[in-house]
């Protein structure tokens, strides 16, 4: 049977403007991969008659509502009252529930449980509870009347880990055939030249599906094959992985995998190979990303943020001649600035980035955009330069992180060490 | 008289989760400054019989509907056609800006106008036209049955322009309030103990309001006041920011500021002074932060990511024997960091994380959650133990990586260093 699902999502804040329903593009995403239309979303605030007139309009047009937002301890969380009301379903105490948040406050924070959280332990009487694996607030679902309501947090991070620890396979279930999606990831190319490469076939092609999605200086290539079972639906996405790998060549750099640092870091572990950094205008991006991943310590040693040139001097052992001759954002500077983090760590390989990230020139005049990523290792030194042009800070520091980890990949995997097209994505 | 707006979004592309509806935010902030309350947002896609419907529902619950997208020149873009059938108003050809459009593309693009963007220039009869500064999709304006109908394009800067240049001035000729809000900014109290101390006073409240928002390991208190004028709104917002101030003491560490690095930032300016950081846990992640900021370079030296305890030895100089006596993650080693980067660097004060962020405990069987922070300054050096328990590992690389900018706070601003509450935002 077909689904039609709405989201309505609740929170004064978003009608304010504070934020943005990024939730409802979340779920939006996760719907059309599992084949589930999404025809409406909606907005209310945290107003109890308000929301209940959306449920009473979505209730006649859409068989999967979910809700994000108003799941809190505090007094405007109005949203489990308010459905309850509406699907005629009492709303109970989990004791069990209870006693997790409990342990929670006392085991992990260490303070006792406010008394304001015991609501976040009533939840639909029958329902289906869908832990959540970073905070208090449970979501659940139930059906009533023909009706899935499933109710989720509002924060972002908890409305996303619950998504896809317990929702899309609650959702799943619903429907008889299996999804499967592969995350073809690349760097290296924007997406109007992996359109342009692929747009033919992506037009073309019904089951299985190709889309682009522009991440932050990447882009994710999605294939989704949809089939009576998981077998069924891999076959027809291997020859769609090829096409893609084929058409894009090196710049596809993994398939269901998070990110760069996640596949230089299963590369340098794989080979018993450490790292260091060296870093100016990406001011400890490179570092954080690689320490954001668990296990990071069996291959990143530490590094150096010089952002001073004094720092560049003093602790990298980058010589003053070099500085005044080439200024500090220079391929000369980034070579040495990699090679003393190689060697003050005693690591195997260390890369450097510096640069301009704006918004002004360097006091040489360098403009922005402009990046030195050297990369030290026992076989010489390389560099590359990236040009981003004149984009917004934050994405200069990224863009040029990113670089830093291709670098590292390339290198690991005999690739050329040559820049990829540097178009990347604004 | 009081106006009620709802917010239409069409396209296709929103209900697929390909883009998030950014139009919505910024449509909202804008209206919220303008005192116009916004009660629902809508996402249809591009289907006249589900925009029929979306404006029959809006129109019986607002008197001011503003539509994004569907003003393009394919066979999809269908929202003029719709809301004129809707409101019963001609579409009329509008010469003067059928001349525009090709003159935008003989003089600017350089080809002829396509045939199929004359049906941009059929507005509804007797519409106030909103010029596109950017693109060539006019959007438009009319009233008709007591309701305010305005349509917007849908691409975002086109929506933006549009926004400021003419939505913003025609809204306010509908309105007579403003509405002012305050951001108060707290770190060291999570947000169930903000509430319970602040829980009579913000459910008493009509205008002004008090609301909570938790953000990542912080919690932000908005305070909004609607009133004839900027200035009798600031007036009455006054109170509110003084009872907030005396209620959560000094956890308040700021009103409409960014986060804890701009404060430390335009402390440490004011006050003629440098920094560096020495991170071990955090991975990188306190220069990050302060580096993310322009300007930063006036304040911030660099630092070392010392994640292996070499890089502790080798490069900040932390002595062997202390490391061996007490180990990495010790109230000892975090001061000798401190201190480390200090002396490194020539900076004036020196901030050092060294904690276990997670899955696993260290090989001291530390447990996860305790982390040490130090300042290293001109009159010694300070250290804060944080202990948030059992969390994620970004969260308490967050979490650290905040307390380590509020101990640079304190000491700047002469606060007692001793640590705030500890329980955070979960």
């Amino acid at each position: 049977m077909a689904h039609t699902a709405e989201l309505i999502a609740v929170g004064t804040e978003l009608l304010l403007g504070n934020i943005a329903n990024t939730n409802a593009q979340l779920l939006s995403q996760s719907l059309s991969a599992l084949g589930i239309d999404v025809h409406w979303h909606t907005v209310v605030g945290d107003n109890p008659q308000r929301l209940q007139e959306a449920l009473d309009i979505a209730r006649r047009r859409a068989d999967i509502l979910i809700t994000t937002g108003g799941l809190g301890p505090t007094y405007d969380d109005l949203t489990k009252q308010t459905i309850c009301a509406a699907f005629g379903k009492p709303l109970v105490l989990h004791p069990d529930i209870l006693e997790d948040i409990r342990a929670f406050y006392e085991s992990a924070l260490h303070v006792p449980m406010p008394d304001n959280n015991t609501q976040q332990a009533q939840l639909p009487e029958g329902c289906t509870v869908f832990d959540n694996p970073v905070g208090t607030a449970p979501g659940c679902a139930f059906e009533a009347d023909g009706v899935h309501v499933l109710m989720l947090p509002g924060p972002s991070h908890e409305m996303e880990a619950m998504l896809h620890r317990w929702v899309e396979p609650y959702l799943r279930t619903l429907s008889s055939d299996v999804i499967v999606s592969r995350d073809i990831m690349t760097f290296g190319m924007g997406e109007s030249s992996v359109d342009a490469l692929l747009h033919e076939t992506m037009s073309r092609m019904e089951n299985p599906t190709l889309a682009t999605y522009a991440k932050p200086c990447e882009v994710r290539l999605r294939a989704t094959a949809k089939a009576p079972t998981r077998e069924a639906a891999e076959a027809m996405l291997d020859p769609v992985e090829a096409q893609v790998r084929a058409a894009l060549g090196d710049v596809v750099y993994g398939v269901n995998v998070g990110g760069l640092p996640e596949v230089c870091l299963a590369l340098l572990k794989e080979r018993h190979l450490t790292f260091a950094t060296a870093e100016s205008c990406t001011g400890g991006r490179v570092a954080e990303r690689i320490t954001a991943l668990p296990g990071a310590s069996a291959v990143y040693r530490g590094g150096v943020v010089s952002y001073w040139t004094e720092v560049k001097a003093a602790v990298l052992g980058v010589p003053q001649p070099l500085l005044d001759q080439y200024g500090a954002v220079s391929e000369e500077c980034a070579r040495a600035m990699a090679e003393g983090a190689r060697r003050i760590t005693g690591a195997d390989l260390a890369v450097s980035v510096t640069g301009v990230a704006g918004p002004d020139p360097d006091e040489r005049g360098v403009p922005v955009g402009i990046v030195y990523i050297g990369l030290a290792t026992p076989e010489g030194t390389f560099c590359r330069k990236m040009d981003s042009g004149r984009r917004r800070r934050d994405r200069i520091q990224a863009l040029a992180a990113n670089h830093a980890f291709d670098l590292i990949r390339r290198y690991l995997t005999g690739l050329p060490i040559a820049p990829p097209s540097l178009e990347g994505n604004p």
